[in-house]
């Protein structure tokens, strides 16, 4: 839609170079970080995703660093999740909150040593958050954004190219969890996880100079498996219900809004940012519930590019915080941010640019 | 360079539509917003904000708002800057550092009553630091993103169109000042301020719905100045010497290296973030400072899209942090964060892309 040029504001990540040599085509930003969006044709890389094995920059998942002595007690005082058994090697998914119970960012965060994390972040600057929350509270720990890139393979044949390249040990990681080790002398660390419900691992470059050579390395493993370029898929993301923090919340959205609130334990300390807030909301329950919405009609529509109203007998009760088409399913389809008067079944109207679109709600994930 | 598309995350601006009925062509995202950056003709769109009047969708220039009693005690904690005398209708820059002294934004701040501040940012989340540091200090003010949207008017006959719609009495608004006011109904604020050099006028909306009708109104009042759409240029902010927050600094950056100390008052109230760093920085004398490089050669380069390393006699001494073609110098100018070692009128070499380059340093601003 407009042209865009990486600046010295907006980074490219270590892999840039690799993904314009693939064909890049269209890219946003996040993190202000060139985040790669397409090669020229999302048909086909949404079904290399769903059957095959995907490559992706996602070096604009930055890592927020802990490290120092009280690097654990920072995770846990930000994270309103309990950590307390989580041990070195593993990941947890963990939303943060604010001191009002608003949903700020939903990282995973790694535990690489007892004085050592990362938070694995969406896009929103929690540098300044944590460590204004660590400097407040005279914790002796140093955050920071170190020099570590993501790279993903993403579908049902990523982990048979990554056992071929690191050892059929990879196949027995459990789901968050990761190693530290080495790709032919480059290190990194290989989690299984990554913004897709299809299965795959990402590996966390820790030198950015080797990126291009860290990338060629998958590429070339995955021939046999007809590996491609690709990105995360908002037709794959949202038929599999992923919450995108920034686009499916808004300044007032808590957790148990939007399908997190299995992953907030409301008896962690006293002293987690935001747990009050969030205590008082879950006795309360919420207003607001997050459904899938299956639009009317069988072409596919532009997608949304902003919130759009929605109305159940005439009268608003939620908005649309996200559409496409899903090649599965063959409709259009989106997520509802809604009131919880309105539920699953009911038949709603979408006010969208071209004209008000009917539209039935149904229980997330779609897929 | 990049195709780049608006999504639900990266939100329009009410003035995104007008700006596309002026043929914009090229956009990035800041503050996880649209910019526009080009209509299609970088070099008029240049000469216009040097002799005549542009007019500029700066919605991505979002408000930090600070209500209730404890506001003005929160604008002083977050600011290393003396507030004590700031009357309402009036506007300030303000460097924000964290707890460590560096640089996070620089934005405006105006105080629109004793209870009642904008803190009109640059690129990143101050939101969330900033609620961060009230709730942790307990204090009785709330953090929020209130609507509100900048439309600037730059260059040297913007006065003469601002007083055209809005009276002479916009002629005698001091430097960062401003004033609540209505246009045709439509309530705005407009202050004397802007990116750029040229002089010129900030309106800010604060009804979103009515982004295209104000931006109409000024454009309609413009016809006789030749007014014209554009944005922040990056050829003139460079010759005129501002600081772009995120591009220019780093991870490290305090305010007296980039030329920012004059807006630092050490004798602000002992809560203030940052200050104790930022005294015994000041004491101990910074290692680097900031300097114009003006490059060899009289055709236009490939402006620089990361940090390029500086060399003297050899050693590395520093970095260009950004590079552009000068219409009015008629060379490739950048911007050096460099060792104090390395002074005005010394001749280094700038490890751009396509090979090394010499240059010699000057100081800023270069016009």
């Amino acid at each position: 839609m407009f042209t865009f040029f990486p600046t010295a504001r907006v980074r490219p990540s270590p892999f840039l170079e690799a993904a314009m040599a693939e064909g890049l085509v269209a890219a946003n930003v996040y993190n202000r970080m060139v985040m790669p969006t397409s090669y020229g044709d999302p048909e086909g890389e949404y079904w290399r995703l769903i059957n095959g094995v995907s490559q992706w920059d996602v070096g604009v998942e930055r890592q927020v660093q802990l490290r120092g002595p009280d690097a654990g007690r920072l995770a846990q005082i930000l994270a309103p999740r309990d950590l307390s058994t989580c041990k070195v090697g593993q990941g947890k998914y963990v939303p943060l909150c604010n001191h009002k119970g608003t949903i700020i960012n939903d990282p995973i965060l790694l535990k690489l040593a007892d004085d050592l994390f990362w938070l694995s972040i969406a896009d929103s600057d929690i540098w300044f958050w944590a460590g204004a929350i660590a400097a407040e509270r005279g914790l002796d720990v140093e955050v920071s954004d170190p020099d570590v890139h993501p790279m993903a393979l993403q579908g049902p044949k990523a982990e048979d190219v990554v056992a071929h390249v690191l050892g059929d040990w990879v196949r027995g990681l459990k789901y968050f969890w990761f190693r530290e080790t080495e790709v032919q002398g480059i290190p990194v660390a290989i989690q299984r996880s990554g913004w897709s419900k299809q299965g795959g691992f990402e590996i966390y470059l820790k030198d950015s100079r080797r990126g291009t050579e860290l990338w060629n390395i998958f590429k070339e493993a995955g021939q046999p498996w007809g590996i491609g370029p690709g990105a995360p898929a908002t037709p794959e993301r949202v038929e599999s219900g992923l919450v995108s923090v920034g686009g499916d919340t808004d300044d007032e959205t808590n957790p148990f809004e939007v399908r997190l609130g299995k992953y907030v334990n409301l008896d962690v300390p006293d002293d987690t940012v935001g747990i009050q807030a969030l205590r008082r909301i879950h006795a309360e329950g919420v207003k607001r519930h997050q459904l899938g919405l299956v639009m009317d009609g069988a072409a596919p529509m532009p997608f949304g590019t902003r919130a759009e109203d929605i109305l159940h007998n005439g009268e608003k009760v939620g908005k649309m915080t996200n559409s496409t088409w899903s090649p599965r399913m063959k409709a259009n389809i989106g997520f509802a941010l809604i009131s919880v008067s309105v539920t699953a079944g009911a038949s709603v109207q979408v006010m969208r640019p071209g004209g008000p679109v009917a539209a039935r709600l149904v229980e997330l994930p779609f897929l």
